[in-house]
């Protein structure tokens, strides 16, 4: 959960840094074979002491640091840097670099600090890509520590062995370092070996501290074919700190200038050698790709008066978007109703089946989309990214571009149940910094969100209905990111109604209704909900008698309404009147829990008519 | 996570109904030996078949269902519920019953899909009250199906493990059901059960459709001691229904009348007995409790002036309560900066650890809350809570009565940076139907936050900050739940300036400052979130010429900001003017980020005075 993603670029430069510090910058060649010379055993300490000064230095800056946990790393990091991984330091996007994924807050330097990522499920996405996507030969690492409780841990090995990733090596720190004391099993190397087998890895137990032992396991992790391999490391907390190692009560704290001087000067005296080593070069074998080429080669094929679930056209335009380009991919948790299985159908080598494991599905897609290397949309019940919510975070703040696709939204679900309805997504979903929040109300607009969503940097969601509904908008209707479309227009009109979605139809025959009583209503589709289409609301409002009504098939709270009232709340002469869910639903039919929870046509009417009888 | 709670009652009831419709009700007593007699055992199968006809006619009747994967378990059920497990049929909340958690949509009667809970998690909880604060002999079982690849399984696994909660059956019902075709692993038994060993479990394979292996291995489970047990049942999905059983493509689809009545005439003409059985009566040994017992025996013992972090305060006041009642427990997971320690150093034997395992910690506070039994409290950095947003949904949906804690909240946690920065809590908790959520702003109002929700009814948020702020009230000043402080008045006031936490003491400062050049505001301390006081706001908005400043540390969306928004969004002459922390914050010291993210009372006075000179 307290995840950082380290591009081994980032990584390059931390090791430059230790480099740079010696006195004699002159690189050796760094040994391949499954053990190292003498020489380089030595070397590799000692570049493991260096990563652990850095790391005292840099946590006594900043007030705060983990340096315990970083400095039980630290041989595993310096055999990872300067033996194992193969990189260009000089080209950190380099696509055929080895990846390392760093679940620990890692003190090294600040540039670090800025990439967060979801540890093992979004390296199981990179190590996915690399052997079915990309066919190449980089490695995936990643460091399991602080996060060895959580479960997603183990959707990420369950996912990693069924899909028989070899490139992926899982490296348990087991340091015993958590902020409560001892981890359950902590130390119990045994217990963690029984459970890396048990989930498919080829699993070794190795002495973290020794490098030689390191550098022989990552070597022998090479040699393994269908499974991922696991690496269960015994270290030591705050290793090579007297007084500090291996006890409590130093998890996150900093330590006195003095004492971090004399700890400093222990581990410096311990540093035998003052010789370099430089990272082998990748295997150049990823292929070319763009990521650029999602031009919509023709327009919707949908006629006005159609009728189509939001979220079947999404599956469709998936499908359709996946031929225009190759590195579309699509996953999805074990969910046959979502239609991502149109795609599947159509794009079988290019669709990645995640289970019932929505955090992993998250984390997997980030993984895929890191580095540009896939265009990724994942796929489930909107109900159901509530339980991705965290990995859902940690990837806007990464700025990773994802697609996430919510499906089955809110009580027009119907039948299916409360825990089935999706009434939070939107709070979620907008309280994302940076994310691009669809929710089209036709085929058309559908098809031209999931177009939109695949050239559109950072994270992007697309909320999709149950119901059918008709098709509004002509296959030409040009769409844009954050521009609402005025649907219903006259000069007449006493209200602006707002709705998306299902209860945009609901709004379209309200006006229709009260237009035979020469009550007539302006009719706006958001289309985006994030960002907001501020002047187009406005405008329309203060044509309307500064009368606005949301509608939406969502919570009151964090959705739609209160996204209007936040947008004119410093217009004086601007109200506005929420319709929402409210409590608790249940299940039952579409419509009529439109109607029992305030969202029909039926209730729009009315508060129009209270509104103009006022 | 698509899970249902269903206390035995209900089940009872379930049980009542398949008994009422056979002609022969009178009942035979149930046999508790290891393996039950021939004639028990063909009653034993006769009661799954008609649970399965059960199935199947209430899948008909809503036009949805998943009878399939209840049909795969109908053996397990009959034997559970006639056999196994004790409890009073006519008392179905007796505090001495066996639990029954059942983490499948089950068909069987309306009723039952009122309850929803949390699967194995809350079974733990159970399990974990039963054992160590009841010390009784109820015992719980677990059924795990659909949620098989759920990381939270195994986070509940090890969380048993660690515990020897030898009281918890959990039944892992391998029928192959998932909405997507086959699971990982799916039939492998072999893969399940060495998953459950490595994770602690007793573990048993059994043919989960024959009766009188499964009454012999629950017989065997409870003879376990120090750890719980794991059943691992072989089933099929569909079972009984011709072209059904163990295809695929049924999963969650109704079937034609026709073809049900079909079936149903089948597995009828299986049936071979009309006797009945009834459960045995429980063990009447749980304590008598109470935890309506919450009364604060002596004020909060600050003075004003003094200067304390909100969670720090929580901390002690969780210890003060801990002493009026002795069922006030507290989870944690894994933190030490949370101050639950401190309830941890003085009620030792009612801290329950957790580790870094947020979902499972809110689904096993789920669980000791449930029936009364523990005023439960979680606790946490706010921020991790986001990973148990499915959780908490569904514990609201559940209507269950728990206490989260979320310290660390917003910019002003300073150097960790963004990853442990809670931007988006109020936005999820205010998404979840009737949370209460308290956000106070000193040691006192918070000590009477946590005694209000202690003693008050469903879900409740507590939202604490880090950074020291002074004591503004009164030990002797009372709080209620939806009603806000006017804590700065004048009748000359221009602006209405409302914040919480941090930004009241900004908000303050700013009053102080401005009072200088004799610019006057009020202040309001909203105290509660949600309910939010409206009457409060709008009548001292009107009170200062209807201009309002929000100011919160927290993203915009979903926040105080928009909640006030919506409050006064029908109120023609009032404005708001929204301070938040936008885009994607950083570390840095407190004070610094408060500036640097326009929450400060720097940016407060900035607002006041555009807001006058305009």
């Amino acid at each position: 959960m307290r995840t950082l993603l380290i591009p081994p670029g980032r990584i390059s430069s931390v090791a430059a840094e230790v480099c740079a510090a010696m006195s004699d910058p002159e690189a050796t060649s760094r040994v391949r074979e499954p053990r190292p010379d003498q020489n380089t055993a030595q070397v590799l300490r000692d570049m493991a002491n260096r990563l652990r000064i850095q790391s005292i230095r840099a946590m006594c800056s900043l007030d705060s640091g983990h340096s315990m946990s970083c400095n039980s790393a630290a041989e595993i990091m310096s055999v990872l840097l300067f033996h194992t991984m193969r990189y260009k330091q000089a080209d950190p996007e380099h696509p055929d670099n080895d990846r390392f994924v760093l679940p620990k807050k890692l003190s090294l330097t600040d540039a670090v600090t800025g990439w967060c990522g979801q540890g093992l499920g979004a390296a199981c996405g990179m190590a996915y890509t690399g052997k079915y996507f990309d066919k190449a030969s980089f490695r995936v690492y990643c460091l399991v520590s602080d996060d060895i409780s959580d479960g997603s841990v183990w959707e990420a090995m369950a996912f990693a062995s069924h899909h028989a990733l070899d490139n992926l090596v899982a490296i348990f720190d087991l340091n015993c370092v958590t902020h409560g004391g001892s981890s359950p099993a902590a130390y119990c190397t045994d217990i963690y070996q029984k459970r890396c087998e048990a989930f498919g890895c080829s699993t070794y137990v190795v002495d973290g501290r020794n490098v030689e032992a390191l550098c022989h396991v990552f070597w022998q992790a090479a040699q393994v074919k269908n499974r991922p391999t696991a690496v269960i490391a015994k270290t030591l907390r705050g290793r090579g700190m007297p007084n500090i190692e291996d006890t409590d009560n130093w998890y996150g704290k900093p330590m006195s200038k003095e004492r971090a001087e004399a700890i400093i000067e222990l581990i410096e005296s311990q540093i035998q050698t003052n010789r370099n080593l430089t990272p082998s070069l990748p295997i150049e074998d990823s292929p070319e790709i763009s990521i650029g080429d999602v031009k919509m080669t023709t327009p919707p094929a949908y006629q006005i008066g159609g009728k189509l679930a939001t979220q079947k056209a999404c599956g469709l335009a998936l499908a359709k978007l996946g031929h225009v380009n190759e590195r579309l991919i699509v996953l999805d948790g074990d969910n046959r109703n979502t239609f991502s299985e149109v795609f599947k159908n159509e794009h079988p080598e290019r669709f990645i089946e995640c289970f019932i494991a929505e955090q992993n599905m998250v984390s997997v897609a980030l993984g895929c989309a890191y580095r540009g290397r896939t265009i990724a949309f994942a796929s489930t019940f909107a109900a159901f990214l509530t339980r991705a919510f965290d990995q859902i975070r940690a990837g806007a703040l990464a700025e990773m571009n994802v697609n996430l696709i919510g499906s089955h939204c809110g009580v027009s679900v119907g039948e299916d149940g409360p825990l089935l309805m999706a009434l939070e997504d939107l709070a979620l979903f907008r309280a994302i910094p940076n994310c691009t929040i669809f929710y089209p109300s036709d085929a058309v607009s559908t098809e031209r969100a999931v177009y939109l969503a695949a050239s559109n940097k950072g994270m992007c969601f697309i909320r999709t209905s149950q119901p059918e509904t008709a098709v509004i908008y002509t296959p030409q209707e040009k769409f844009e990111i954050g521009q609402a479309k005025v649907v219903r227009k006259s000069v007449n009109d006493k209200v602006t109604v707002i709705g998306a979605g299902v209860t945009l139809h609901e709004a379209l025959e309200a006006a229709d209704n009260l237009s035979k009583e020469d009550i007539f209503i302006r009719v706006i589709d958001l289309f985006t909900i994030k960002p907001l289409d501020v002047a187009t609301i406005i405008f329309n409002a203060k044509a309307t008698g500064g009368q606005i009504i949301t509608v939406e098939d969502h919570y009151p709270e964090g959705g739609i309404g209160e996204a209007v009232c936040a947008a004119v709340s410093t217009e004086r002469d601007i109200v506005v009147h929420q319709l929402a869910v409210s409590g608790v639903p249940q299940g039952g039919k579409p419509q009529e829990l439109l109607d029992m929870f305030g969202i029909s046509a039926k209730h729009i009417t009315v508060a129009v008519k209270c509104i103009v009888m006022d």
